[in-house]
Formats: C-alpha cells, sequence, structure tokens
C-alpha cells in the first residue's frame, strides 16, 4: 500500500506511527511546518519528505489529510493525484463535500492525540465515508489495518458526533481545569481526585445512561449544600453561572 | 475493634464491606430504612441489627455516621454513647461542627458508591477531622486499615474539595448525559465515546493542569466549527447556553 501524508500535528503524527506498525509505509510526508516535518520524517524509516501537494506522478493508494480543520479546502484544491488516489480527511466536523471529483472520503478517528502520548490504536474507534461503495470498500480495508472499531458515518451524522465528543471529552475537561483551580488554594494534591474520577467514567458508561448513575447535590435537590457551594463561588461570578447552569440541567433531565 | 454503623445507604454499604475485608467486623448497624438494613447486615457474619442508636452500654471505638448530609445532625442529638466512643460522619460538606463534646470526627471517602459497584478501597483517598490530636491518632488508625491514602482535611478545606469533587464528577457525569442525548437519534452506540474519555481523563492527570491540554474548538477559536455545533443545538436552547458558557470559559482560561 502507498500512502502520503498531508500534516504534522498530532493526528498526522499517531496515524502515520499507527500505519508503519501495522507495516504499512508511508511514502511521502508533506507540511508546512518544517521542523515538525522533519522530526516526524525521522522516525519513519520508509517515508520521504515531499516539497509539494503534486503525486500527480505517483501511484499512491490513499492522501491523508491531517491538517486542522480551516485549512482542509486550501489543501484539497493543491492536491495533484492520479485519478485511483484516494483523497481523504481525518476530520469531525468538515463535510466529504469538500472534496470533487472521484474517489475520495474521511476517516475520522476519534481520539484525542497528543506527542507525547502512545495511543491504543487497536480498539480506537474510526468514522469512515465515502464517494462511492468501492472506495468505501477500499477505505474500510485501511481501517481495520489499525483498528477492530470500524464505523460508517455520514457527514451530518458526524458533525453529530463531534459535537457530542466536544461535551463528553473538551467541556469534562475544562470541568477538570475548574476543579483544579479550586484545590489550589487548599493545597490538596490533584491526584486526590482521580480514583474518583475513573470511577465516574466507567459508571457511566457501565449504566444504561448516564442520567441513571447521576450522584451529587443537584439531583437530590439538597440546596443546603447547593448555598454552601454558590457561597464559596462568591467572587468567582463566571464559575458560579457555570455551577447554577449545570445544576438546573441535571435537575431538568 | 468494635464499630457500629448508622445508616444503610450505598456509603454505609461499602463502608461495612471494606471494613469487613480488612479484618474489622461491623458489631451493630443502624437505620430507618429496614429492608435496606436486614439486607446489608445479611451480608456482614458478625453483625446485630440495632433497633434505636443508645448505645451507652457498649464498649464502641467508632460510631460511624453514614447518612444523607441533612439527616446527620438529628442523628447526633439521638445517639447515646460512653465518653471514649469516637463519633464519626462521612459527608464531604457537613462541618465538623455538627458535634458537641469530646471523641468526634469526619471521615470522608472520597468516591462515587454505588451497591452494585465493586470499589477498590486500598487506593481510595479518604479526608480525615478530628476534635483533638489524641482521636485524630484513633482515626488515622481506622482510616490506614483500609487505605494508603489518608489526608488530613479540616472543615472548611472539605468543603472546597467536596465542591471540586461536584464539578469534576457530578458535572462531568451530566455531560456524559448530555452527550449520550445527542448520540441518540444518529443510532452510533454511546460506547463509542469510551476511549476517548478514558483518554481525557488520563492526559488531564498526567498534565501539570489541565488547562495545559484543552483541545476542541473553543480553544482553537475556531469559530466556523462552533458555529455549526450552535446549529445543531438550534432546538435545544438550553444545552446550546451550557455550550456557549463553557466555550467561553474555555477562551477566558
Amino acid at each position: 500500500m502507498q500512502i502520503a501524508i498531508i500534516g504534522s500535528g498530532n493526528v498526522a503524527w499517531h496515524l502515520a506511527l499507527a500505519l508503519e506498525k501495522n507495516g504499512i509505509s508511508i511514502r511521502y510526508l508533506y507540511g508546512r511546518n518544517a521542523e515538525q516535518v522533519g522530526k516526524l520524517a525521522e522516525i519513519l524509516p520508509h517515508t520521504k519528505v515531499s516539497k509539494n501537494t503534486d503525486f500527480s506522478q505517483e501511484d499512491l493508494d490513499f492522501i491523508l489529510i491531517a491538517v486542522s480543520d480551516n485549512a482542509i479546502d486550501d489543501v484539497v484544491a493543491q492536491i495533484k493525484r492520479k485519478p485511483q488516489t484516494i483523497m481523504l480527511h481525518t476530520s469531525g466536523s468538515v463535510s466529504i463535500d469538500v472534496f470533487a471529483g472521484n474517489n475520495y472520503g474521511v476517516f475520522y478517528p476519534l481520539q484525542t492525540f497528543s506527542k507525547k502520548r502512545a495511543i491504543d490504536f487497536s480498539v480506537l474507534p474510526v468514522c469512515v465515508e465515502a464517494d462511492s461503495e468501492n472506495t468505501l470498500l477500499r477505505i474500510k480495508n485501511l481501517a481495520t489495518k489499525m483498528t477492530k472499531v470500524v464505523y460508517e458515518v455520514n457527514s451530518q451524522d458526524r458533525r453529530i458526533l463531534h459535537l457530542s465528543a466536544v461535551f463528553a471529552s473538551n467541556f469534562t475537561n475544562h470541568l477538570l481545569a475548574l476543579s483544579r483551580d479550586l484545590l489550589q488554594p487548599i493545597e490538596l494534591p490533584f491526584s486526590i481526585l482521580q480514583p474518583l474520577l475513573l470511577e465516574t467514567i466507567e459508571k457511566a458508561f457501565a449504566a444504561e445512561h448516564p442520567k441513571q448513575v447521576q450522584t451529587g447535590p443537584a439531583i437530590r435537590r439538597d440546596t443546603q449544600t447547593i448555598e454552601k457551594h454558590l457561597q464559596i463561588l462568591e467572587n468567582k461570578e463566571f464559575i458560579q453561572k457555570i455551577y447554577q447552569l449545570l445544576s438546573e440541567s441535571i435537575q431538568r433531565s
């Protein structure tokens, strides 16, 4: 299989490593950030850094576009390829309609990537979409080389999935940031909350629905405790607002 | 060691089992819910169900009050004990001042308990507080029989810790509930988000501060994606409000 990757960010990094690990070499790597591209190319034994996105003379199976959402359409417009080469982007929120012509699709891995952290790709859900049945088969073939968990998801549903992931992951991380800030003045290590968090997540996914395992003062309508909490947040108006809104939302569900 | 437990809810349940597991028998169990008390007493081989909270004739080391926050002061007022018996409550938000006299304290396990789920008590943080140095030693001695992680936390700090845990655990669970509701119409299983969530939590605790690993459209100030998300939530005004407030909060941090 012959693959080129456009991009050198976290997604490009992890996809390249996961592909290499499963015996699929990256033929070319292209990106605007020369330093990042160089670093990634260094650890990929079979990869050449490409000076441009003209692959019209190459027999590539896939061109994987792993760049920021806003840059995808520019990159797509620049790419030159043979007709049978499949172009793929990796975004949760960009429609498949960013492509034109034939042989294109989406390869969206549902994970939060950082260069420093290893990811177990074998259980990582990848959502795929394609312009045709034939392309879909070829993309699924690529995906199953890396993971056991492949879902066919169209652009509209992928957008909803992405929104759902923003609530579950991005917003949760922010709650943890707020939580850590609250601990700051009382000199307790943030790690004190880790067993609680791991159990919270496991319990939510083990339940039929997370709302069935909701605990805390809001669901108990324990107004005394809620009042005490709002008092602590008296000088942190914005965080107080978040506390009130989420408590009200819990009570509405 | 001679212990009585007041209450038959989730905390009483798990504390009783953890104590038994570590060779400490529960002498008496008392609670208003006869059915729950009966069920718990059944699985505790050395426990007698008490008909009241008069332990003035018993040589008890501890009376553990594991009832709902609002009921603690009533229970405390009813209890009769020998002077050397230590009274303890297990609440995150109730002050130690709910007690009077001597030999009392707090034993607050920082976890979310459900009867159906086993908890590894050996790594569970327990926050302790006492009316005197001597009582503190005796409470710490009890705590270290169950867990390696014991913190001394006063009532004021414990209240802040509890608030911090509400953000980290209760509100996170609610975000997962909202996230699951969003997935409902597109027929993807909620489990698709589990690898993402586990990585989110591990990453947040591995970082120096969760805000250093914040990802998503808000922190990238990706207004295009944010606009698309708000459109999806057009008919869900309340959830849209949560999305906006949390996005703004991420951008302020």
